[in-house]
């Protein structure tokens, strides 16, 4: 199975730790790995190293390497444009078809937190086996809250239990955008919906089908970017037909109309890491419930998120509650954490003023 | 009449901003001034540039040179170590009497705000007056609130109107430390009583005579220090006799207990800048009432104070309200307003804890 990074993600909501030469991929949130490097560890056993590849835009290419040592640049994959995840995937299908035929491969976020890399491994098996059989297939998360934040995977939990250990694989009934709370709480009781992670794992021609039937005119695009390919002529077609191509995320373009999509449920812990408020999730907190990464000086500082992008300076922080502190070289951000999403608006805001030197 | 400005106080309460090595007199809290040459240049007037000197420890005077250009060095009056106000005072006495004769001296702290350098110049010119009459002379605060944090003067606002323009003089009943709430709002209904901002003026022979009654031992220190002023021990004597000095304020040691005291009840805006949170008291705010002295973005921000030493740095706030956030080279400090004073205990933690880094 070849497994593929997709790493174009800005990811303004840890701005400003994020940047847009150090998107949120490149960030060390915990310990002493960026998260692209965290997931690439996790990809090499299933994947075997050289079957791992990274997909993103030309800009990142650098940055990433700095941080995947030795990752060789034959296996980037190189997006000449962002149009969003289904084109990106479709990229991977050709690149699996040219480099090692009608085989299964697998698409996953750079920067998603998995607590077991063992239990992770196991579903990738029996995703792979399933999607040998022609399947598209998601690996789902078991909500632990009625998050509005993710689009959800209604399935059957009845039928598919796997044989043994095996994780156990089920028919999918319907991809459902990010709910309202009310049907956030419904998809939660009832049991019979997931989170969706945006893991997938299928067959290049099962993909390809799908768009054939989809997104035709986008399909017609990868016939001619196939074409090319092992031709002089393969960068330039590449950026015609990314260039001409509508951006379309792979949910809406193609999973919530595709014909036979399975899941497998997760059997580890899980985070999308969407933002500073999340970081609890999937840090070690202190006695007072705080996320600390810095030189920090507390005075009944409790549930809050502590971080320094540079251990020389000292973060003091007196009688806070449920607040963010981020200190990097040129910028600090203060919110509370329940407000950890309008850091969007903030960088959108100094967009919007060209203010390049703090983005 | 000669002026002294009061230099040698710590300022914690505006750390980060000020350090060890840059009291919150060398802080530029408003505009392109520091609080000491606001100061200075207030005094210039009333007592002629000539008459207005610094009083601090050794280690300031480099500091203070620095800010307070062509300040010639011969009017610092450098205190050996610190003993609290009523030595400081008693040097600026002796200084006084050697330099000039028996005539009135102001002593005033370095790191205050007055609103009205005209109407301080007419109190002071009514409280020299007073001063070469013998007494000794404070100028109070009228009070606007309840506040526990400052002493109190009691007076008699019946008698001593002053003639024409003049600000009235009124005998003193008693000092008043500082208050609980109740009897800060009792003070402040009643109307006679002003807030004791430590502005004194007096003659050099009216302290003494109060000193040789009240601090007898103090009193003969001071003989010691006039009677080797200009020879070769006076540094030695000056040292030595601080070092045995027990520091005591001038309002405990003195004023308390001293038999004739007037006020002159000040006609224009103070404050002691006491700590972050008093900044609005003293510089403009915005149309969200925030004191800002940053390069900030700010979504939903309210009643707060945003403040950057290094205008290279940019502070990102979203949905704080009565918040403080400090920014400096090396620390950065989040607080509500309301725990303001609490910022004291972070710099003795520090102290405890040896980090000279960022004291």
């Amino acid at each position: 199975m070849l497994a593929y990074i997709l790493a174009g993600g800005t990811g303004t909501r840890f701005w400003p730790m994020s940047r847009q030469q150090r998107p949120k991929q490149l960030v060390r949130l915990w310990g002493d790995e960026t998260m692209i490097e965290t997931t690439a560890h996790r990809l090499a056993e299933p994947a075997q190293e050289d079957g791992v590849f990274v997909v993103c835009g030309p800009d990142l290419v650098d940055p990433i390497s700095g941080t995947l040592s030795d990752f060789p640049r034959e296996q980037f994959v190189i997006e000449p444009m962002a149009r969003d995840t289904a084109p990106a995937i479709a990229l991977a299908a050709i690149q699996t078809l040219e480099r090692a035929g009608d085989v299964p491969f697998g698409v996953f976020p750079a920067d998603h937190y998995i607590g077991d890399d063992d239990a992770f491994g196991r579903c990738l098996a029996a995703a792979e086996s399933a999607a040998d059989d022609g399947h598209i297939v998601t690996i789902g998360i078991e909500p632990s809250r009625p998050e509005t934040g993710y689009g959800y995977i209604h399935y059957d939990d009845a039928d598919g239990a796997g044989s043994g250990d095996a994780p156990s694989v089920h028919s999918v009934e319907a991809f459902v955008e990010k709910p309202d709370r009310k049907r956030a709480k419904r998809y939660l009781e009832s049991g019979e919906y997931l989170w969706n992670a945006g893991m997938f794992v299928m067959k290049p021609s099962t993909l390809l089908d799908e768009m054939e039937r989809q997104l035709p005119q986008m399909y017609e695009g990868f016939l001619r970017i196939r074409d090319a390919w092992r031709t002089e002529a393969h960068e330039d077609v590449l950026r015609e037909e990314f260039e001409a191509m509508e951006g379309i995320s792979i949910d809406y373009g193609v999973m919530e109309d595709a014909r036979d999509v399975v899941c497998v449920p997760a059997d580890f812990t899980w985070s999308d890491v969407g933002h500073w408020a999340a970081l609890d999730e999937v840090r070690e907190t202190d006695e007072d419930d705080n996320v600390i990464e810095a030189d920090a000086i507390l005075e009944n500082v409790e549930n809050s998120v502590i971080f320094s992008e540079d251990s020389d300076r000292l973060i003091a922080g007196i009688d806070l509650d449920d607040m963010v502190v981020v200190d990097t070289q040129n910028a600090v951000l203060v919110l509370p954490k329940n407000s950890a999403q309008k850091v969007r608006d903030i960088v959108h805001r100094l967009r919007e003023s060209g203010r390049d030197d703090v983005l």
